[in-house]
Order: C-alpha cells, then structure tokens, then sequence
C-alpha cells in the first residue's frame, strides 16, 4: 500500500540524501490534485559556472530538474524513484538569481512515470526545463531512496 | 583563430570554475585523432544519494556527463561551450567506485556541435550514457566560458 | 526581415513537402500571441503498428511531432527550420482515433529554438508528448525547406 | 521462456506491421553477440522532405531510429517492445542515398532496455544517431508487438 508523502516528509528525504543537502531545496507547494511539486533553490558560491559571475553552471540545474521531477511522482508514490533517463533544455542564462523549480506528472504508469520540471528565475523567466521519466515499480522497503 | 586546449590548459578551466572544481575532475587523456576526452572522477561523500550507501546520486553523474562532453567539443574549439540541451540514461548503480568518463565527438558543426558520452566504474561497466548538444559559434574573448 | 506564415501558407508548405503530404495534416489554429499551432491528423491504414489493430505506430507519432513544432517556430519566422534533435516519449497506445497535435514555442533565440508538442486523441488524452529543438539561424531564398 | 528471432522471423514481423511495411526495411546482420542489428532502407519518393530534392524527411529517420533499436533487443527477447522514448540528433543531410541503420543494444534490463542507433548514408557517414529506451518487460503472446 502506498502512501503519499508531505512536505515535511519530502524535506526529511531531502535532508537524508547528502547530494540533495548540498543543493539545499526547499519544498514551497505540494499539490496532490494538480500532481505539481515546487521547490525553491538558493543561489551558493560552489554552484557558479565561472567564480563572482554569479551564474549558474548547468549541472545543478539539471540536478535539481532530475531531483524535483523525481519526487512530484515520489510524493505520489510514497517513495523516491530510479530516474530512467531525462532530458535538459537551457532557455537562458540563470545571473545573480535564485530558482524556483515547478514538476508537473505528465503520466503516472505502473512502471513507467514521466514528469515536466520548469526552473523559473527570480522574474518568473524560464530558464531551463526538463523532461524525465522514472520507473516506478515499487522497490521493497529495505532499498528505497 | 581558434586553438586547441590540451590537459594543462583543460585543467586550468576545471580549476576556475568553482561548480567544475567541486565536481573535481582529472584529465585522464586528450586526443585529438580520435577527437575523445577521458576524465577520471573519485567519488566523495556530498555525492551520495543515501549517507553511507556508496552510491553516487544521479545529479553529479549527469554534471560530469554535460561538462565532460563540453570540453570533447571545447578542447577541439579553444573553449567552453553553451550546452543547448542533453539526455542522460542511467544504466545501472554506481556504488562504491570512481568514475572514468569518456566523451567523443559524434559532429562539430560550424553551429551545433554533438557528443556522446560514457561513463564507466572501476570495473569498466558502463553505469550512465549522455548524449548532448552544444552551440559551437564561438564568443568573442570577454564572453568566454 | 521574417514575415509569419498564415494557416493557408503552412497547408501550402505541408502539400509541397512529399513527406508531409503523406502525413495528412490539417491546420486547425494559428495562434501568434500564445505561440502555438494546433494540427489535426486522421488515421490511415499506412500508419498502423498491427494490421486491423487500429493502432498508431509510434514512427507517423514522432513523425508529427517533428513536423508540428518545427512549424509552430517556422509560422512565426517565415520558414520550416532544420530540426537540431527531439525526444517523444509515449505515455499510451493510441488506438482508433484521429489526433490533435497542439505545438507550443518554448523558446525562440537567435540560433535555437525550442518547441513543447503534445499530442491528444478523440477523448483529450495525451498519448505521446515532444520536446525539439530547431536551428532558426535563417536560411537564404534557396534553401528554404 | 524468451526465443530469439533470427533474420527471417524479423523480416516478417517487419512485414506484418503496416507502417514497417510502408518503411521497407531489409534485415542486412543479425548479431547476437554484439547485440547488433543492422537493417538497410532505399530511398522512396515519399520520404522526400521536398519534391524532387533527393533529401529524406527526419519523420522516416526518426521512424527507422525507433524502429530498429526496437528490434534489436526485440530479437533477443523473440518480440518487438513497446518504446518508452527516445531522441534523434540530425548530424548532416541525407540527399540521393540509401541508409544503412547499426542498433546496438546498450543495455537489456528487466524492465528498461536501452539502444544506441546509428544511420549511415552510402559513403558511410553518419546522417543522423538515435538513443531509445523500451519496455523490457514481456507481454503475454496475445499482446504481442
């Protein structure tokens, strides 16, 4: 039996993963019915692409985007999932800003789920977005994420 | 006039990008022929999905991957590239291993150039694959990567 | 200077393209403000995955959503556009039923563009989604697509 | 218990399938222990992206890409898969040519299996490259691809 997860439980699965710690999200909005997850991201010195540029380098954009698109079917599921594969598109350059990351579930299949993750900058601009898919047959307690 | 970068000089851009210099990247081999770019990577602690599990979560393998396959095209162009997107298949866990990245170009066009990207464990199985594109028109000096 | 293609001028280009003109394509909306283009598709034998199945193969699938957000870039800059890559991903089987195809622009840069195209059947299902990038570097009279 | 399909068996299911029917793909190598599966397609005047241009459309690329990759595992596990996604990047045109088609299986999972494909033209350069992921899980007989 599965068991959705809130946002204090997807903090607690954030906090216990040292990878996820380091990139430091913050779940802003759990929406069951609208299958949507939002996260917020602080800008930190180790994630910029060139040192005082203030820009992000694209690998903890497309963490973030592989993590947050995860968890919108992991919130669903009551567990993290193993990503499949996933796709980053780079829209724009992300300068001197934090992000907010909005997963929307496009499918949630018996093995496979797909969701759509936007990163937002601090002027609601899109600047990278991703599409990832996850296999979501249930792993036994003892090897969840 | 562009001019090739070689392993000294692939490692001066790793060094100064601060997201780069966290991933800690080693040139392993740069050759030009074969137009391929093998990079060694030890595992640390903030890489893990889960404390202590040994696994590496699958944020920096994708990192590496876009960085790895950036510099396949950028050693060849004199510089670091704007990734346009990229697609990474998780093929199985790496656990309790370093990583060794091989990336090759597959096309270096005067606009988009493409590479594919392997990454592989200490008992040379392939644990993730990338393939990504990058826009090869090259920036004027002072927008350099 | 880029003049926008109306729905007469994209159904003159699908007839004029051999391939196209094999998919059947319907323009049902041009919409400049959003940035979308919405096309119909009717089942036809050739298309089918199983004889008598009734079934879409998903190559006329990923076919479409090539075609149809290239030209929900193309309407708005005068011309088809090479494809640089997509990704589809099939969330289910669509089986007797026509198909509405809905292309939204993501991004519209200078060198790269970036499309969203979903694709629904006759009760509004999505069975197949897209994500391609197209090069929109405009090419001379002579080779137009 | 999983039969694998020799060349034969492969070009009939090629056969019964409408839409490969209409691609008009000949098995050229069957390699079961590469886990490679080459298949060549002339060109036909509806493949054309426009009259009388000579150039094949990305639709019947894409449609080959997936297709092959399908069966190269699919002739490992004695059936075709349902394709869960997959990416095309157009590396160079293909004009006045037949294609040759090199799936290589990268991965045969229980549930996901992943190929890599590659599209040649006559002087051997590579047009166009694919990376797929499919269902491996089998589908009773009366499903069956």
């Amino acid at each position: 039996m599965t068991q959705r997860l809130d946002a204090q439980q997807l903090a607690d699965r954030f906090y216990h993963s040292p990878f996820i710690r380091w990139l430091n999200l913050s779940v802003k909005e759990v929406n069951y019915h609208a299958q949507t997850l939002t996260v917020t991201v602080p800008m930190r010195p180790e994630f910029e692409r060139k040192a005082d540029s203030g820009q992000w380098h694209g690998g903890p954009l497309a963490s973030i985007i592989d993590t947050v698109g995860d968890f919108a079917l992991g919130m669903l599921l009551g567990q993290g999932l193993p990503t499949i594969n996933f796709r980053v598109d780079y829209l724009r350059p992300a300068i001197h800003t934090d992000l907010t990351v909005v997963a929307t579930v496009r499918r949630l299949g018996r093995t496979v789920g797909v969701a759509d993750i936007d990163v937002l900058n601090d002027h609601q601009q899109v600047v990278a977005i991703g599409r990832a898919s996850y296999a979501t047959t249930l792993s036994t307690p003892e090897d969840k994420k």
